[in-house]
């Protein structure tokens, strides 16, 4: 059964990004240094390959509008994935014109959620940004969180979790324990 | 060799209590439901149990004020411990005149440590507080956090990490995993 998973890297702290959207901490990169050191993609093994190659298994990508042009769409595919990009406004040229994966959705986080996993099949779809996942939290189309928590307290910056209208229950599914991370997986309980 | 160590039961999204101060959820202790469910202590066995016993263990408590008086300073004692509480007011009536197990130091929070250290001899030293624990944090006298990460997001609350002044970094030093909680020790690096 295909799931919409969010995959986050966050500090102890709760920040997944500096104020001015580096990656955290004094050296820009923080929250990444367990799968891209110094920001240069590691030759990885055990544990945080496997994650990274389960990530890589997803079928089709939702990514927050601010996420996805902050990085041009990825230039114009993530890692070959088709891209769905929920936005009450309707997209900019590039994503219009340029990239016939990207697919802005205006009806909403449900329907783009739908979209992506109606492209994804029978893979999981890979969710992207903070705001975008409190949003599909809130809708009831967020099924799984794969959290990476950084052993660092970064003191500042945009939190993975604001306010949310009301509690809700996960069950951890799965913890891998490595000194530069602990990977926990959740499922939110419905 | 004597450690300075915060227990914190904490949500996912980062809440250590309500906003009116109980711990949490539709159930007011939704937070402590790993050990005392329905807000009566369990019976514990497994890690939970080894969890408790490690924290009873502990020599000495240092306690912010607000929880401290809260709590009517537990009675006057915590299990026993002497009661250390930082505070640049002098304390009411109670704690001056009717529990000579509590000491409040005006000094300062490193000097309140000091003090607790020195009180807990070889044990470790109980710490109780997120404004607490931030304090000591600064200046540099928390060693170490007992993180007990609850799956589920409260959505509002008293958050344990608010804005600190720099970037600290943490080691893991130990992963306990279980349904009701992933219990993570972490060791402030100097």
């Amino acid at each position: 059964m295909s799931a919409s998973v969010l995959y986050m890297s966050v500090s102890l702290d709760g920040f997944i990004a500096d104020p001015d959207d580096y990656l955290g901490g004094d050296d820009g990169h923080r929250l990444h240094n367990w799968f891209a050191p110094g920001g240069q993609f590691a030759e990885l093994t055990g544990p945080a390959a496997e994650l990274i190659d389960e990530a890589k298994a997803c079928g089709a990508v939702l990514a927050g509008r601010r996420t996805a042009e902050l990085m041009d769409h990825w230039g114009g595919d993530h890692n070959g994935l088709p891209i769905f990009v929920p936005s009450h406004r309707p997209p900019g040229p590039a994503a219009r014109w340029g990239y016939p994966l990207v697919t802005y959705v205006t009806s909403g986080i449900a329907d783009a959620m739908k979209q992506a996993k109606a492209a994804a099949g029978e893979r999981n779809v890979f969710v992207i940004g903070g705001y975008t996942a409190r949003r599909a939290l809130e809708a009831g189309v967020l099924d799984e969180l794969q959290i990476h928590q950084v052993p660092v307290l970064l003191g500042r910056g945009r939190r993975l979790f604001e306010d949310l209208p009301s509690q809700i229950e996960l069950d951890v599914l799965r913890v891998i324990d490595t000194p530069e991370a602990t990977h926990i997986r959740y499922r939110v309980r419905r």
